[in-house]
């Protein structure tokens, strides 16, 4: 339906649109929405126009766009994520208030590690995630431990490469890999020292919902802080987090 | 752009196709959403198809639709709510952590209270918000302060009414919201006792962003609980808060 020239379908073209935004660029206009997005600029303006009167964008006093209200309240208000997220975010106060670091929680989506939520101490060493953020399966510890539970057929994918090193320490090597995610499924965490980056060390846990890995959850610290504290907290916050699935009803789908 | 006989945009029914998900609602059949959307079937079917292709839907085991990580993911990354929120919530902790009840941050959105993020202590009494919830302006604290606070405009249409009563004591008189609204901006607070719910009081304050209210931070409590207390907390927070939106740039604009 409404397919371009180009075969590309409206709803392709909106997500190419509501995709140059991100933490960096929050606000832009219409016609940088198309050079971005690689759209003509009558049909980016046509699109744009559209998704603010849906209220899906906002346009600011200086005439500049940004992601709307309507967008956030759509895509939250019914969304299983979401479900997840309140579960899990009273334990992840607790993990934040003991070890005063990192915490986060990341899902699989489309082979890398999507992460839904960070709750940073003030005074916490470096992190790269976001909510709403990305890394890839190999490097990030939330990533190692989803691609470890993740089926056959997406491990196989993944371990097929390329699989870009982030820093040294990234475990690129696809047999070296196979291993650690043995280990990882066998040992039901895993530490990983500089994988992300040289100063800091990734501690993470899978969390279940009625029997299946659907997500993991994680402390990032500096790569000298001893990790004992982050594992227990992190054991201790899974089970709390479990039990808040079971009787919520599962979240899995 | 694609529009249907009726004259609605493509855009407009993925709205309605998405706007039938709720807390209560996260999975459905295609048919089911067509319904709930008001869509002939056979145009439910295509956009559901549509946008499960793009990730913005997803299908369980089951065959049954729900909302996508994707959609979730392009709605938060690029957020200015997201950038809200995240200079909030260490201090919504903060309150959590002194005052032990419901802690809520809330912004105006087509004339009601859109609620951003609500933390909730286990023992914490009873609160309808929910996090991508909405409640009327003119019946909850928080929405007394966005309205107290909403350009003039905005404010005389809610007080054109309708004013729905949520309660035996929410005020409905447009004379009587007027001046509650006019004491809302002199004492920079309000206490609203049982305007959602007899057995609560929301206790709310406005949140400042380069000088123009952009949102409101609220407590909910039992009735019968002293208020001083969240107040304290509150203005505590709130100027935290502020100070945090200083320093990480505009979000209003």
């Amino acid at each position: 339906m409404a397919n371009s020239p180009s075969g590309e379908s409206l709803i392709d073209r909106v997500v190419r649109v509501l995709d140059t935004f991100s933490a960096e660029l929050t606000v832009q206009t219409a016609a940088e929405i198309g050079r971005r997005a690689g759209l003509p600029s009558a049909t980016a303006h046509r699109i744009v126009d559209d998704l603010i009167a849906a209220g899906l964008l906002e346009r600011d006093e200086d005439h500049r766009v940004r992601l709307g209200l309507r967008l956030w309240e759509l895509a939250l208000r019914g969304s299983t994520a979401l479900r997840l997220r309140q579960a899990a975010l009273p334990h992840m106060e607790r993990i934040q208030s003991t070890v005063g670091q990192h915490t986060q929680l990341a899902v699989l989506e489309r082979d890398e590690a999507l992460f839904l939520e960070r709750l940073s101490a003030p005074a916490a060493g470096a992190n790269i995630t976001r909510v709403a953020g990305r890394l890839p399966l190999h490097a990030s510890s939330s990533g190692l431990v989803l691609l470890a539970h993740a089926d056959l057929a997406t491990r196989e994918r993944v371990l097929a490469g390329p699989l870009r090193a982030l820093s040294p320490d990234t475990v690129t090597d696809p047999a070296r890999l196979r291993g650690l995610l043995a280990e990882i499924r066998r040992a039901g965490e895993v530490v990983a020292p500089g994988t992300v980056a040289g100063v800091s060390t990734g501690v993470a846990i899978p969390l279940r919902d009625a029997g299946r890995v659907v997500a993991a959850l994680s402390v990032v610290l500096p790569r000298e802080h001893a990790v004992d504290g982050a594992l227990l907290a992190l054991r201790t916050a899974a089970g709390g987090i479990e039990a808040a699935l079971r009787s919520s009803g599962t979240i899995g789908g």
